[in-house]
């Protein structure tokens, strides 16, 4: 398999993370979207939303959005698994909160804690961006609040065990502190949250291809 | 189960149809979200987010994030179910690529589309909104393109079946002219895919409780 990718993405890093994981080897091809490189006519014929991560399987077809590719691989691959974490819940329930998680992390986490994250770091601002940002700001705390509250009443997301929820969550969280918009000392639970995934044995930082 | 929903929501649209698609039943408990009626205590606590739609199961425990539901009543119910659609395809490859309109709609879809749509025709304009609607019609009209340019190649969103893709894009893009920030016109697949919809027996209208 082929990872289509940005290193600084969190998105990405997503599925280098699930990849570690879970034990599977990915080849990975980077691309620098601040170049518009994911605009190219080469690159929109893999993915014509023109964004990185895709994810290119062997036989050629190639998948987008990172949270799909997250549910693909696990539900591919679940009994490859090595360890005792069960990613995505038998049980109905906890499937459907880790479901929760995966589409809460597109709209009310992403665009406030990953985007102002990008605009801070990749010289990205603009006036508008600018005049947007409190409201993002403001957003992007209630959602940290959200998951410190959750943390606050057990270890990982969805129960005891780690799923693919923290999977999902820990990239742009993990990051949150860079371009100075939030300060994770205000989240405890989270800071230990960040620390017990840090220890697994199968990590790997974002830095890593 | 209950229903908690808001009719002119296409979030909780999605769970109605899918729920007439499937033949469930649900009883429906309304608010309206323009007077701060899901950010009361007694809501909170079926949704800590704040948001609807919320289905509240039979053994009373809650689930939230619209198409998190959609997943979770379709692998709940797909036996139950009484016609030829196979809402989320056994294939792994056309299961993912269901999951990526769904997480595609959360990110690409809904903020562009169904956004200025509630804040054109709910008195919910401010200054900043205003000034952010230039850029969110452009980023509509990639995606209603996008959309438009798949159902130029096949009946439905992932094929020539109805798959649980069309049930969660149908509902905010069938009124994306409400308001005014788009005309479907422009789009003459994506006119043709929701008369289709239109048509199937157990349509419901997104008015219907």
């Amino acid at each position: 398999m082929i990872l289509h990718d940005f290193l600084p993405s969190g998105n990405g890093y997503k599925i280098r993370l699930l990849c570690a994981c879970l034990g599977l080897n990915v080849t990975l091809k980077e691309y620098d979207i601040t170049k518009g490189e994911t605009h190219t006519e080469s690159f929109l014929a893999i993915n014509p939303n023109g964004k990185i991560p895709v994810l290119e399987l062997d036989n050629g077809q190639c998948l987008s959005e990172s949270n799909a590719i997250l549910l693909y691989l696990t539900e591919q691959n679940h009994l490859t698994q090595q360890h005792q974490s069960a990613l995505l819940p038998a049980d109905p329930i906890l499937k459907a909160r880790v479901y929760q998680w995966l589409f809460w992390e597109q709209y009310s986490h992403e665009p406030n804690i990953a985007s102002p994250r990008f605009w801070l770091t990749h010289n990205a601002m603009t006036d508008l961006k600018k005049r947007m940002l409190p409201d993002r700001i403001q957003q992007g705390h209630v959602a940290l609040k959200l998951m410190d509250d959750t943390l606050a009443q057990h270890t990982f997301l969805v129960g005891d065990a780690m799923t693919l929820a923290d999977i999902c969550l820990f990239p742009y969280t993990h990051v949150a502190e860079e371009g100075g918009a939030y300060q994770l000392s205000e989240y405890p639970n989270i800071q230990r949250w960040i620390k017990q995934i840090e220890a697994l044995d199968w990590f790997i930082p974002i830095t890593q291809g």
